[in-house]
């Protein structure tokens, strides 16, 4: 799922999103309840038609990012208390009002309101967040029943295992999320610190109890390595901003690894981002002419680096789902790890 | 002509300008020969292969950039010298340096170098920039003859008329400029600190004496309504930042006259920029989203206002062309000035 923060994903339209293969676009529930505000997206009929997207919508529950604001956040039982980002006005959020907002927002899937917990965290934290998190989880989804999207479209509810840093602990939890009957469940709280290793060994103990008729969400990562270690877990649904965000700082994914286009070696270059790419950005320009704009601060660089990047993830993803149809989804990430190399200037491990 | 100052017209594909209506684009010598550097696109193949448009590209002589950097630019002669506006490091344009830069860039119109003055201006004063122009015309075209571009196209050169703000010595200028044998004829100096009144005098004063074959170009403005009384003085191009530069401060062009996005009375609108208009902001997206997005700081909302406000201008010029192939342009203007008005808070006269 690309993120389309406020609404957008940035500086794309929705007809490019589809020619880049894109099903299913993540918004975020604390940015649009700050602005433009739900009741507005409501009135206008829900976000599908205020964005002009007609495919599905993901929406988180606005705890990720109330919870990673830096200052005045605090979490009580009833919710979390919080400044906005934009104007410092008091604001709360809890199970029930993140459920309203995704509600008047309209999307197809929501999700509940969870309590994560930086790593590494001792014992007592971690228990007491996951604890907290199941009965959000629980206030959550028998308000999110009750609700009715402006489109009046069904809207599916996702639950979020938490559980830190400690695979019993993750293993429980899930299996206690799980009697609570949502449509899907995500995985929460991970890539918070920890090594990769841990990260892959808690989503493993989550995953092996969820049930296997219904879509797992892994929230927040990765790289496009990551994508195919998630998928080996047993994941299904992904969303990252790296593809964006890196696009705006001049990173290129590639089947090579990434590159930077602002590096001196493209300066001339006459070859495309990717030889193995159909995009626009691929089809149209050079790496040359790519690296000017970017250099010259020109939205067209932008807007070309996230379109190829986009195409990019939704590829791997699209022959990731061929090659488990096919049932050769191991050779497939294999092959794709033996060409592909995270370089040093690279992508962070996760964002 | 929208500006494409840095190989880009900021925000949109060349196919989202063909579809606007777009025949030919501006490009700004001072800006490519700064960065990336005209021997670099020379290399890539010219401009238009750089940026991968094949209609007409005009390019400008630089001069009026150099002229408007506030410090460190002294004429000479032999040219102007200057300073980089980006690394501070010391340039040079001369007539002949210039045109060189523009058969690099391989522009299908390329201008010869002037030397403007802003008004007021003592006569002496004007005097002098006209003579240097008339100068610096004759070596700019004597030089750009002798001149290869990387496609080996034929490249046009249209000759600067100056002449200050007394319509005699802008007649004057004309004729001598007219006996020196440009391809076409542009109009510079104008919107410089004169009354509106005032620049369609002087215009009107240099359009008289060029001659009925070549294309007269007037340079860098205006609003819709200048270009409609440009085209009443004879004038057959035009190019203005207006269109491009205030979509990015919200400003879009409408029928009834410019609104600005911000304004709180577009909040909650579910109308279109402009009912009128079939571009994709206006088919696809409420003025509510729009200005969502301008107050996010979204790239979609000035590319948004800038495809609608290229779309607009074209348009105007494309009912333009056909009421003159009609023969009921006045009436066209007249109808068109009744409906649009441009109110305070709107766009200023020039840019």
């Amino acid at each position: 799922m690309p993120v389309g923060t406020q609404g957008t994903v940035k500086g794309l339209t929705p007809a490019e999103l589809q020619a880049a293969g894109t099903q299913i676009l993540l918004a975020n529930t604390y940015h649009l309840m700050l602005r433009p505000g739900s009741a507005l997206i409501r009135e206008q009929g829900g976000l599908h038609r205020f964005m002009a997207w007609d495919g599905p919508i993901l929406t988180d529950s606005g705890g990720y990012q109330v919870l990673s604001l830096k200052e005045l956040v605090r979490v009580r039982e009833e919710g979390v208390h919080f400044r906005s980002h934009l104007d410092g006005s008091s604001e709360f959020l809890s199970p029930e009002r993140s459920m309203e907002v995704q509600a008047d927002l309209g999307s197809d899937i929501a999700v509940t309101l969870d309590h994560a917990v930086p790593l590494p965290a001792d014992p007592e934290t971690q228990r007491d967040a996951g604890e907290r998190t199941l009965r959000w989880t629980e206030r959550s989804l028998r308000h999110g029943r009750t609700l009715v999207t402006p489109e009046g479209r069904e809207q599916l509810l996702f639950a979020i295992v938490q559980g830190g840093g400690d695979p019993d602990l993750r293993a429980e939890m899930a299996e206690r999320t799980v009697a609570l009957e949502g449509d899907g469940f995500a995985v929460g709280g991970l890539s918070v610190g920890e090594t990769k290793e841990e990260t892959w060994a808690l989503a493993r103990a989550t995953t092996q109890v969820l049930p296997l008729d219904r879509p797992r969400y892994l929230m927040g990562m990765g790289t496009p390595l990551d994508l195919l270690d998630g998928i080996a877990c047993g994941l299904d649904l992904f969303d990252c901003v790296l593809p964006t965000r890196n696009a705006r700082n001049g990173m290129a994914f590639t089947t090579a690894g990434p590159i930077n286009i602002r590096n001196a070696e493209h300066a001339r270059s006459k070859e495309p981002l990717d030889a193995a790419c159909g995009c626009e950005a691929c089809v149209r320009y050079t790496r040359a002419y790519l690296r000017h704009l970017h250099l010259a601060g020109e939205i067209l660089a932008h807007r070309m680096l996230t379109l190829h990047n986009v195409t990019f993830y939704q590829t791997l993803m699209a022959k990731a789902r061929r090659a488990i149809d096919e049932g050769r989804f191991s050779s497939y990430a294999r092959e794709f790890s033996e060409h592909y190399r995270e370089r040093s200037g690279g992508p962070p491990a996760s964002a």
